[in-house]
């Protein structure tokens, strides 16, 4: 939601017509099933653009429907399968609006400039570096205190400045669509519904995630160091416990903090689970 | 190789026919190519089974083709396609061979109990106790010591035990045949292949590796702590260069020493390298 600040608050965003779902959108990392293949297409469209104006790249998505779909017709998905699909609509958007080059994920293009600028000043540090995503954006560095120092700025914006209000807008629109933001099954999706609005959440590649907790004016950003996704999800669920907003009786809770791992029929032969920090 | 001891200790293999082909298959973890179901399912119809006598369950293999078929076709994978069915064959093979019933994973089963017992004797452990197998099979644990002493029991073996003599047409199963161990592409058939059937090599689940050098008289037993099979490959490459055995300028060494992460667009955003603990 920080790479899509640049969007709205420039005004790009209601230049365009976007409404909550685009913006849910412009922050997801979504399955790549119909309803988020649909939506982006159609954003596109919609503004003169098509599938090769992306810079994302394809990959086979994570919804079975489509995947079969595509592995059993043209065996080639389009980028807006990509799940970053959503995020780099919203660079093109914007790169539009600006009146900028095609080439909208370069680091010297002005919407690259404008992500940089916002990133160093919600976390409250000067990059010192990026490194390149999945899907090709740039990802800029910086401590996990200082994400977390951006979440909490997320957590506590008012709307006495258009920075404020773009990331409330930004905010709800997660909470509102977090089907959009990620999909059926997906942490993100299933957690966000659980706590029924109260917390934005969001995973990141290599086992990283961030909640946004406005009614306690909270900010959290988690990475497991080694990369690997499978611990992420039982500690993020466990400390949204912690903090008071994830019953731990609801079974999406229950589900993701102590998560069984099925072998080929269907025997748990093992369990992600919390570990002695967690009460 | 360990649970494949008991199948031709006891002179079942020889007495179901089974070649050195059928032996590589009894240690492989292998792609469910063509290959590799076609031989599984010869093998079961030789001895008068069926894919439901088997008890590892299915999964989409690896391999693309056969994935394919089966994500268009039934969408359902027989069991076959299980990486693990080769093994499984094996199973069933000392199973018929001992009179015993269906179950064969049962615990308290002859060949499970066979397996427990070679499986003390090469550690040279008591097993404090045992997992489930993604395939279902009980897996017994021992220190990492005990595999690598028995990886080394492997290396040193003469011909002047019955014990001995099955490790030996194990272990030369394995570096004969090492694309039905694994797989195209899988680091197992390729290091093999590199080291031109000097050592024997295997992966297993969460991390691990063993490598059987004969010639150096050595066993190797690696187990990256946290599960993640990715630093895992990069580890045992640089092993078998520091042991002596691998060429670090074959181009296998060098794709799996320091393995680019491509992104969706195959640009190498990422590098898996040795750490410092490596020259």
């Amino acid at each position: 939601m920080i790479q899509a600040l640049p969007l709205v608050e420039s005004g790009a965003a209601d230049a365009a017509g976007l409404g909550p779902e685009h913006l849910a959108l412009a922050c997801a990392s979504h399955n790549g099933a119909a309803i988020h293949v649909d939506r982006v297409r159609a954003w596109l469209s919609d503004r003169g653009l098509r599938d090769e104006d992306l810079r994302c790249g394809g990959h086979i998505p994570r919804d079975e429907d489509q995947a079969k779909c595509i592995i059993c017709g043209s065996g080639q998905p389009d980028q807006v399968h990509n799940n970053c699909s959503g995020k780099h609509a919203g660079f093109l958007t914007l790169s539009q609006y600006l009146g900028a080059g095609p080439d909208y994920l370069d680091l010297d293009h002005p919407v690259q400039k404008a992500v940089r600028a916002v990133f160093e000043d919600v976390t409250g540090e000067t990059s010192p570096g990026y490194g390149i995503d999945g899907c090709s954006a740039p990802n800029f560095a910086c401590t996990l205190e200082g994400m977390a120092r951006a979440m909490a700025w997320f957590a506590n914006v008012g709307e006495s400045t258009t920075r404020g209000r773009a990331a409330l807008r930004l905010r709800q629109a997660m909470v509102t669509h977090p089907d959009l933001v990620a999909g059926e099954g997906r942490a993100c999706t299933e957690l966000m519904r659980a706590m029924e609005g109260r917390v934005a959440l969001k995973t990141g590649a290599e086992a990283f995630f961030i909640a946004i907790l406005p009614e306690q004016g909270l900010g959290v950003a988690l990475k497991i160091v080694d990369g690997q996704t499978r611990g992420a999800e039982s500690a993020i669920a466990s400390i949204l416990v912690e903090l008071g907003v994830l019953d731990p009786d609801h079974p999406t809770a229950q589900a993701f903090r102590n998560a069984p791992i099925r072998n080929c029929r269907g025997i748990a032969a093992a369990q992600v689970r919390p570990g002695s920090a967690f009460s």
